[in-house]
């Protein structure tokens, strides 16, 4: 029933033969993407990595066991194919096939495997859920799509490897198996056989070791990696993910950037055709949340925030006033043409602003003759409702929306109110790569959760040169040490923030002192960091890095919105493979070698 | 103290300075090599990753800041340069650095950061413990040595991609977060936080992965990919190492063994410089057993096992007799030279064989006068020993050396004494690479402590197309499935195995006529294999592939026995990481978020 392959060899791929190939015998290979019987003869698409070209085997002109092993094949079998390329007749050409004009006539047939009924069709643009997609993965990746997209993958990673290494730049290989450092996010455990009560961690990022790699004196690292983070799959996460890491010696934030861009730009233009302009835009922390709402800006469209805050300060409305009178924000978008929304859609609009923590949102419509709809106006005078109107930009036909809270709140809600107008609006305009990066970062925020400030990137991350001798002052006073900023920076396309970098602290007493800052106690440090710390005191050259999040980045540059599709074997929301039903059970013997127990809550139990 | 680096670049590396530079003004940056003060002159080799040159600071000609600062330096400091290019006076030039007739006269000179007393020298060949090494990985990769060990390994990975991306193989990454199946090796296991009880296991290989890659029609993938066995660490493992991934469709094992010689061929040229011949000889398993008593046989040298089996059916000497009767086997080694062994010399060779499971080593010393001394010639005729020392090629000066057992016990012993002695003799020439192919490995080897059949390689390597209707005869008949050979296929080269592979199963019957024949069932297979039987039976092409061991490709690249030496951060064979301490204790709370207690041995809790 199965033939075997033995020496068979193809001569060409099928997408590769031409008109130059008729006349010629040639031998091909590949997956029956299509069978038909016209009338007795059978014609197959039959598809290999490189395209499509037709097959016919007339009972009339090819061999009888050609044939009869024809009448057999099915969507996907696997086929070998000895036969001689024809012009199509006349009328019969395919236009939508690079190979449309000819057609190979079968000699020999060989049926090298067969295939079950398929799940889904081997095409694009199917409407299948992902759970399927990802348990018949096998399938999913024959269709053109997919496949194009782990191409655009594998460029991606050839690409960035010839620009770094031709930069300079080292590969080398961290540890997956290493220590539990856990800040910010929680590690993945490996326990020890051979210490039992030890565990591995699988690595957050290489962080710590290419900061050990630039002491050695690498002065230029760089890794395709992948990371782990034992995080809650909210939106469009994976526990592991892959960066290109890099991290460079004596250099200051503007090194690092024209990298940075330098990367971005070849792998555009080599991969996209496409030229970026660079210098890459730059804004800061501050100003970013101040206009967009987000330290991710979308610069693909407008919709600014518009700040009302002084105006409100003396409205009878008691919401804005009260809090712009208490360090609050009284903010708002100008949706134009937004005069049109009905009630509904404007409800919907509150709705989902609650869902980001806003209590309520106002609006006002300026309806086409200029006469105003709102529940709030009439708190106006008529002298404030035109400041509002100056400050909105506000023309007939506009719907004003606003929110007023905690500054935190008022810019998260309307940042995320931006994005979902904007594609409700369809502002968003296609092929456009607005790049930003965000620099100017504060190096301490408030968490009021631990009571204490934390780093808003990395504990590793270092202050201003201008800053390090203030740090002292500041380590009881949280106002001072609120005003340090960072330097950081974080590299955002359409939206997303693609790569994120500092200089690094290279000095142990300033580490020590951020530590202390942190409220990380000299114990907890030297357990936790110690190896860097000391590392630090042998000649530690200044330095800094950037890692960008390559899953990510492929998937914009493929236009998709999740990472998901440009990952071979993704993990679903919950973190598990549908194709290998991972993460399971394991055999008892394997927990009693690693001094394990799994403590069941009760009711499993 | 530590001054800013600003923005402060070189405009140089160290080592690029040439007799050309000389009269310009230079910045530099890097390390204090060493520092020196002559008469209030001080010089300091300033090195950087491409090199030295040495730095002058002399009071009566540099800024006294400048001086100060110099007074300061001590080793490994990291320094910032700014100074004009001399030639060095007559009579002070040094031969042994490229830089060596310049000097850089110092006009400003900033200390970037400190060093504390170093806890051994940077410089190659120290006489330090690995574990020190291993603690300051940051300064023993300073060493020209080590950071050239790096530098190859970088080499080796960017020549690899270039050569199978541009023989289109697509780079595809397979997951980490995986599902334990274990056959052979322990897995390392990773706890679900999301599902309590159950495990992700960190890959063995990407084997099922790259074999669904190859039903999904990539048709060439490949892959530089991290593996994980928890396996004790005996000689020279790592529980995470490095291969080099890939396989390919509709081909045969001469395609697959094309590639790796084509690939193997383009590392040595490019990298090494050196161009091997290809192909490579090949060798069946069996006739590496019998004479070398290995399936990795280091061909550099001779040192043939001999057989001796048919003369020993007829001696006096009852423990050959008796084996050779037996079944087992009776064979030696003939030592060149080897009469001048002393007694304590021979017995320290009879402990070796017992250690690998000798019960004893016959031996016959053949003086240079032709004379004999052996405790066993006395059960031996004239004739007898003629035959032997015709068989054993033997001449004056020789030792004879025999082990009798089962076949097994004999080769494995004589294996390893073939090595043991061309060690000791000196018989190992300087700068040969001897490739081979071992090939003709049996599918099937029979487990006495399981008491059952398992696959030699492992249970996915394909049995010849000529064996595939047999496999139903010897589901019952342990004889019969015995003979099979596999289509696998290991690259050795000087006597380790840097590469094996092997043509797969792709016919779900096949494959599960397989899993029958070692014994694990319908049920099992399908619990832990059954995604890969279910991708076969959709579509699944021929295919086969193979994996390099990449570190230890490098380290015999490198000219270094053990692998450690080319890993960036090894751990030790206890598995210990002495730069980060490696795996570790964690929080309660990590744990509990994990649903695992560890359960510690009765002494211990």
């Amino acid at each position: 029933m199965i033939d075997k392959l033995g020496d068979f060899k193809r001569d060409y791929f099928c997408g590769e033969l031409t008109e130059n190939n008729i006349g010629d015998e040639v031998r091909l290979l590949g997956w029956a993407d299509s069978v038909r019987d016209h009338g007795g003869v059978i014609f197959i698409n039959l598809r290999d990595k490189e395209g499509i070209v037709q097959i016919v085997i007339d009972p009339s002109k090819s061999p009888e066991e050609a044939y009869e092993k024809a009448k057999r094949v099915r969507s996907e079998y696997v086929l070998a194919v000895r036969g001689r390329v024809n012009r199509r007749p006349a009328g019969t050409e395919n236009p939508k096939l690079k190979t449309g004009n000819i057609e190979v006539a079968v000699e020999e047939l060989r049926i090298l495997n067969t295939c079950d009924i398929l799940p889904f069709p081997i095409e694009d643009k199917i409407n299948v859920s992902e759970e399927t997609r990802l348990k018949y993965r096998y399938l999913d990746v024959r269709r053109p799509e997919m496949m194009g997209r782990l191409i655009l993958r594998h460029e991606v990673y050839q690409a960035t490897r010839e620009y770094l290494a031709g930069h300079g730049f080292l590969e080398v290989e961290t540890p997956m198996l290493t220590k539990s450092t856990p800040e910010g996010a929680r590690d993945f455990l490996v326990p020890s056989r051979l210490e039992h009560g030890k565990f591995y961690a699988l690595p957050q990022s290489p962080q710590l070791f290419k900061q050990i790699l630039m002491v050695a004196g690498i002065e230029r690292y760089f890794q395709i990696v992948k990371c782990f983070r034992d995080e809650d799959l909210r939106k469009d996460r994976q526990p592991e993910f892959t960066q290109i890491d890099f991290e460079m010696s004596f250099v200051n934030e503007e090194d690092v950037i024209a990298v940075s861009e330098g990367l971005v730009h070849y792998l555009f233009k080599k991969i996209l055709g496409i030229e970026l302009k660079i210098p890459f835009r730059r804004m800061s922390y501050e100003e970013a949340i101040n206009r967009y709402g987000t330290d991710k800006p979308d610069l693909r469209y407008g919709l600014e925030l518009k700040d009302i805050t002084q105006i409100a300060k003396n409205v009878d409305f008691k919401v804005f006033r009260s809090v712009a009178e208490s360090g609050g924000l009284v903010k708002g978008l100008n949706i134009k043409g937004g005069a049109r929304f009905s009630r509904k859609e404007i409800d919907e609009l509150t709705e989902y602003a609650q869902k980001f923590g806003a209590k309520g949102m106002a609006w006002i419509k300026i309806n086409e003759d200029g006469s105003l709809q709102s529940p709030i106006v009439k708190f106006f005078t008529q002298e404030q409702i035109e400041q509002i109107k100056n400050t909105m930009e506000a023309e007939n036909n506009d719907l004003l929306i606003f929110i007023a809270d905690t500054p935190e709140i008022t810019h998260r809600v309307l940042g995320f109110l931006r994005k979902h107008i904007a594609e409700k609006m369809n502002l968003i305009p296609e092929g456009r790569w607005e790049f930003v990066w965000i620099v100017d970062f504060p190096l301490l925020e408030w968490d009021e959760e631990e009571d204490r400030l934390v780093a808003l990137h990395h504990p590793f991350t270092s202050p201003r040169e201008e800053d390090m001798d203030k740090l002292d002052d500041a380590i009881n006073n949280k106002e001072l040490a609120l005003q340090f900023k960072s330097r950081a920076y974080d590299l955002v396309l359409n939206g997303e923030e693609i790569a994120g970098g500092s200089i690094r602290i290279h000095r142990p007493d300033i580490q020590k002192k951020i530590f202390e800052l942190i409220g990380i106690s000299e114990e907890e440090a030297e357990e936790r960091f110690g190896f860097l710390v000391n590392a630090l005191k042998y000649g530690a050259p200044p330095h800094g890095g950037l890692a960008f999040g390559l899953d990510r980045l492929v998937a914009l540059m493929a236009g998709v919105d999740s990472i998901r599709e440009v990952i071979a074997f993704p993990k679903t929301q919950k973190g598990i493979c549908p194709l290998t039903g991972a993460p399971d059970y394991v055999r008892e013997e394997q927990l009693e070698e690693l001094g394990i127990e799994v403590e069941l809550p009760e009711e499993q139990s």
